[in-house]
């Protein structure tokens, strides 16, 4: 086993090499990069993705995993010989030049994406996204021909998620939320927030940024912020990982809450235990449960009341005059304001689920076939006005506004629901042990953090979304302490 | 021919994404990195430069090469597989496991020199400084056994350079500078520096840094200015140039001359033709012309007295209170200062070469086995006294100050000094052709850029060096140029 294990490892190392280089010119690009640089990183980044693939397909590699097919492993290394397969069955079970055709559909159709969004005309767009739905149907013939063609894309994204689980989460979720939010819109009491919108000094808030990630515990050492139009978290390995945010001068909790939300997902990069370094463990596991951590610290942690007291003393310091005659419970209940919105990323905790849910509801029937593309604006339009009771005015504002897509990510909007619904169970799962609303309350979130890494942080990838969920959860994944947190907090909130 | 050539340039394209991404993650280690992240980076650095190694010194690039040197090449096709054969024969000359030990003992040694540097102790450092010199003779034997070892590295760092023409170079240089210094430390008439000191506020010198690039033309498109402790440029290809400065409070001619010096290597990648894009021809020449390139921005044009009377409006609007009672004559004089330092990169126009020719005269001595490793610091110690009348206090402001040999970079030095003086020729070559003093004071360099584009920088590495300085030069190398440069500078500066 050794011997062989050591060869694999070799070769996860070189996976790694790529891994860091592809990752840091996505960095680069995003915050540093001159603006017309892009031929040579594109090429660069094609050339670099090529050799991966290579040494991913490579006969080499296939060789040592049939070897370790027959040893006795450690869980560990089974896991390792598990991913490698994985990620080998994506490249290897698609027909070559198929990959090659179908890979610059995906590229052509988000340039078309890009420009339809611009000019807000859905017609630009919906030729390339047939076509993206039938390479999607196409790839998921060659994965597993037996299963549900969306399904398999769910199973995709997360390990083990499938139709099943997915469609009473948002059935229930819808249930709850909609009359919920009428209620809200009928008889909640009113909401001041006009002193949101002021000028908020840039230096100031950079100061809050620093302030809140020491807070976090996310030192310079391993962990710098950079700026970028749309905020992200980029992990190099466990010992370095880059978070960006960007700062308005109008809008100071956008920042806030994209270093909470991205710090989240930096924390958990940096907690993977060091013996899957360099390995294809060696990065939190998929997106759902990745979206998981940082809505923890962005929702439950940070729209928190009791953690924006702890906060209250330092965004008076900082903002003494835009925070003149404002209480922190004002405060509180501005970041936490209810109210239907067309854009899915300026979304509130509330509302969030419902736009997700009808990206869920019209990609499960695309894939199916049960929707033509040339009737999804229209019944896009129907759901908002159905679920969120608001007008689509165009479709840059409706079907348009992501970008996923148009690159072939059909199958991965439901995570960002699925792990806002994790991190309500885990927060019930770790007040049995700890003192969740005391740790928020004086700033010190390391039992909290200790938690986390001790039942899904340092796994990595080697454990499976269900297995990790379960763990964090303490349980069996259960949608209903989603639904008990936003019925209490949202309730209160509005004095329902 | 196409057929062969073209499977040699796919190879090109794989070596220049390798390439991008090292020099990426050089960037990023100087400029933005966490500061406790080298692990990961040194792990992917070296995975990287193996796979890069890998496909250097395999078989397919053999064979092409082989079945290229039957064939009737173009200038450029010829040129890539020059360069292709010494890149591959530096590398395969070298028995693999020594090559890997040697690496080791250069990664270990520049670790000891830190350490001692630190601490000021050149025995901690002397050990591995004989592992070094040692390695470097060998592998001159492996090169050509048939030259003289310090002839082999001249022509490492700058094909066709030998010390049949740096020793003259050097000499001619010791006479003049020499007895010019010491009539200047005794007769010159003195220059006022006492505005210097002050403190220079970082936004303005930040937006003079802005207005340099302008002038020069580095546009943000394709350039863009970064901070780190040691200005450098690094280019990932002709289309995406990075330069870096750093700010000191004290010391605004630091920042001001870091812009101009890069900026002149940014403008050389820059210029490259981009038929060299993607091909082991596309970055510039040698470390001597590239120098060439920055000490003509820098000195040449930087520090002359019509290119200072352009700046100097904008000086007065970024700094009134500082430039105060300040003549534009007297900055002039103030930023051309001659005095002699122990610090090389610290050093003046004047007494730079001789920081140079001691280190060209001890690294020769210690490759020829001429002077022992033991007795370096008394070796230097006497000719800081000799050629620049000063006591040296200290080893780390020493024979320690410079990091090159504890990396093996033994005949590097020289490019430096005979930068400068190439620098010196080109200019009187384009004095034939336009009105230099005009364009510095106009502030219109495109005239100079045009010439320097079309005898130099266009070539990248497709012309060898010595060809390269002779086009920009207008014929042979003839280092009387400098010497009357800095005898009419000087002389009328401190009115001699």
């Amino acid at each position: 086993m050794d011997q062989i294990m050591e060869k694999i490892r070799e070769i996860e190392k070189r996976l790694f090499a790529y891994n860091y280089a592809l990752a840091l010119i996505g960095i680069d690009d995003a915050t540093a990069a001159p603006t017309e640089s892009a031929e040579g990183r594109s090429e660069a980044v094609g050339l670099l993705s090529m050799e991966q693939y290579r040494l991913l397909v490579g006969p080499e590699l296939g060789a040592l995993l049939d070897q370790a097919a027959g040893l006795n492993l450690d869980r560990q290394a089974a896991a390792e010989v598990r991913e490698l397969r994985r990620m080998r069955e994506q490249y290897t079970k698609i027909p070559p030049e198929e990959f090659a055709a179908d890979s610059r559909v995906f590229t052509l159709s988000q340039n078309a994406w890009q420009k339809a969004k611009a000019a807000s005309d859905f017609s630009l767009f919906a030729p390339w996204l047939e076509k993206v739905i039938e390479i999607r149907r196409r790839w998921a013939g060659y994965f597993a021909p037996e299963k549900d063609v969306y399904d398999v894309w769910l199973n995709y994204y997360q390990a083990g998620l499938s139709m099943a689980q997915a469609d009473p989460f948002f059935a229930s979720l819808r249930q709850q939320i909609v009359p919920l939010l009428a209620e809200i819109q009928e008889k909640g009491r009113p909401i001041r927030t006009d002193f949101l919108t002021q000028d908020w000094p840039l230096d100031a808030q950079a100061q809050l940024s620093h302030f809140v990630m020491e807070v976090m515990g996310l030192t310079r050492e391993h962990c710098v912020l950079a700026e970028s139009e749309h905020p992200f978290t980029s992990s190099l390995y466990d010992g370095d990982v880059r978070i960006t945010t960007h700062y308005l001068l109008d809008n100071m909790v956008s920042n806030l809450y994209s270093v909470v939300h991205e710090g989240g997902h930096a924390l958990y990069e940096r907690n993977i235990r060091p013996a899957l370094r360099y390995t294809v463990l060696g990065e939190g596991s998929c997106p759902g449960v990745h979206e998981s951590q940082s809505r923890l610290f962005e929702n439950y942690i940070g729209r928190s009341r009791e953690f924006l007291s702890y906060l209250w003393p330092e965004l008076n310091r900082l903002f003494p005059a835009q925070l003149a005659g404002v209480s922190c419970e004002e405060f509180y209940r501005a970041v936490n304001l209810v109210t239907p919105s067309l854009i899915r990323t300026d979304a509130d905790e509330l509302t969030y689920p419902l736009h997700i849910m009808i990206r869920y509801e019209l990609e499960k029937q695309l894939l199916h076939g049960e929707l033509a593309v040339q009737d999804l604006p229209a019944a896009w339009n129907r759901m908002y006005k159905e679920y969120l009771g608001i007008d689509v005015p165009d479709d840059a504002r409706g079907v348009l506004q992501d970008i996923h897509w148009s690159g072939g990510d059909l199958g991965y909007f439901p995570s960002y629901a699925l792990g806002t619904a994790y991190a309500a169970q885990m927060v019930e799962a770790m007040k049995k042990e700890l003192d969740f609303e005391g740790c928020c309350a004086s700033g010190n979130l390391e039992p909290i953090q200790e938690y986390l890494a001790r039942q899904v942080w340092q796994y990595g990838k080697e454990l499976q979304p269900d297995e990790l969920i379960r763990s964090g959860c303490g349980g069996e994944f259960d949608p209903s302490c989603f639904a008990r947190y936003l019925e209490t907090k949202y309730r209160a909130l509005y004095a329902l």
